[in-house]
């Protein structure tokens, strides 16, 4: 196995990156979101050739020279071969690309996991714009939580805050409740001037144009309100909405603990990766828990992607490797 | 005005009366969801034409012996024309069935209110998929609360119960939350067989195929499991979902309530149609503000949106008229 290319697809972006049978990382791209479920399978399946490309070019290969690809996204193992044929709306650029197989597919929580450890038990928490836990055995995923995607579950997640955020202010400009000052913020936001005049509908003006912005736009991009929650924690709205998110990540991560798996336990995602109090709450109910685990945190799934790279071309990683993927990765980006 | 027509549009489905100007209703007609928001605006506008034609037909009259057309929908006053043109996209397939203008658009909230009494100050509150309610003063919306559709309000609204219900056995299955009775009935409901094997995702079977299957509809439709919870009030989740619903619908309620305004309080939907519980709750909530008022439950808006038409042709509407229009459109349908 000279090189293998391993690409982390996740929603907002995909990462790509050509590693060498030592794990030192050659080359890098980076494209759009790469995710066939929250985008159009089409714009992810261009993201992932761009990506791939990127990477090729500034490791100065050619496809034919890649052994081996590994793309790791959500619902990585569902995109497994069934019948031994490809997962080929997703591998439609790579193979245009001159990308020849083996394709595998694996969990995106996976590959954040091996991004902060090379023990082969522990477990992995993601919260982005959804959220998700995994417990790690054998270096495969034994026990999945939540993932459930932004209508049905990702309780905690960007999308969920962001959300609530919403709700929150909507609720308050109908005077079904409380003043927050999330309101302020929102409005802002979405580029809606405040103002109390009501409309011919009896609903305040600033309110209809700001129900017609939140309904123009897909509904899982109401995650990027999230951060307004993060800026005003003191507002009691804002703290009560950040207190139940916490809350429901620490109820995601303890569905997936066992009592012979002690950790580590790795973060990500952007909520985890930006927000420190997400952090120590996620501390604390393990504390609570009396479950206390060795915590870290990665930027992505990159690192962690050509780990199972490696893995799949029959290289053993061990925390040697693992730094040098991390290390030569960091000077590429 | 001889005849008018009056087309209560909703999103599940679209009633058009004909009504002379004494109140008598004379021919009635049904088709699908007429509501540009949550159909599309091609099948909303072939419902509102199916509609009048079979009302027409059934008045034996000619579309040319119409006088004066009212559509209730929601959001009504929004598409009222801006600039004197009507809304064309909503009224064409009436144009193209030879109605002539005027087209009146008018809250379906109104109608409702309408179909249950001749008063010109009250209250109404619809919960179906969606859920509001409105103040009216003068015959005239004054004031409305809620009604921001399933993504950023409709509190207490079918929808919103069916979403927790569903996000409640998602959290089941998933091991984040307690067993309910609402699994086997959700399972039951969406043709997903039970079972507790794992995928090799690590989620169990039944969970996957679950989500599957609900992320494979419009999100507005996870309506359709509101009556889940009712099946089974005796259960911890389900009981919670109730109560926390009807808390909203409350609130919603209070959100409108005028101390000058003494009701009555007409009441509308499928929530509140079917479920005595939920009725119980409202009439409970405006006793413990000490506003305890006359409620009226009606089955639908279309008895109302005749009396907007009648109102629209300058014909006043008392109790007289209300109860004959009542009356002629029950022996219709």
């Amino acid at each position: 196995m000279p090189h293998a290319l391993a690409i982390d697809a996740g929603g907002t972006s995909t990462r790509a990156v050509v590693v060498d049978a030592t794990g030192r990382c050659r080359g890098y791209g980076r494209a759009g979101g790469g995710n066939p479920v929250s985008w159009d399978p089409g714009a992810a399946a261009d993201a992932l050739a761009e990506a791939a490309r990127e990477a090729l070019a500034s490791a100065s290969l050619r496809a034919e020279e890649i052994d081996g690809v590994v793309v790791a996204m959500a619902g990585g193992r569902t995109h497994q071969p069934q019948d031994g044929t490809e997962d080929r709306d997703t591998t439609s650029g790579l193979v245009a690309g001159g990308l020849r197989g083996p394709f595998t597919f694996e969990s995106d929580l996976l590959a954040t996991y091996f991004s902060g450890t090379h023990e082969p038990d522990g477990y992995a928490m993601v919260a982005g714009t959804g959220a998700a836990a995994i417990r790690v055995r054998g270096g495969r995923v034994e026990k999945v939580a939540d993932g459930m995607g932004w209508l049905v579950g990702d309780s905690g997640s960007g999308f969920w805050i962001g959300r609530e955020v919403v709700r929150a202010v909507v609720t308050a400009l109908d005077e079904r409740g409380p003043a927050t000052a999330l309101t302020a913020l929102l409005l802002d936001a979405a580029g809606v001037e405040a103002g109390i005049e009501r409309g011919a509908e009896g609903h305040p003006t600033a309110l209809r144009r700001l129900v017609d912005v939140l309904y123009s736009v897909r509904p899982v991009r109401l995650a990027q309100f999230a951060p307004l929650a993060f800026a005003v924690p003191e507002d009691e709205t804002a703290g009560r909405i950040l207190r139940l998110a916490a809350d429901s990540l620490g109820g995601t991560l303890d569905a997936v603990l066992a009592h012979d798996v002690d950790g580590p336990l790795v973060l990500g995602g952007s909520v985890l990766l930006r927000q420190k109090t997400m952090r120590d709450a996620i501390e604390t109910s393990l504390r609570e828990r009396d479950r206390p685990m060795p915590v870290r945190l990665v930027a992505d799934g990159t690192a962690g992607a050509a780990v199972l790279a490696l893995r799949h071309g029959g290289v053993p990683v061990d925390a040697t490797v693992l730094a040098r993927i991390g290390e030569s990765l960091d000077r590429l980006r």
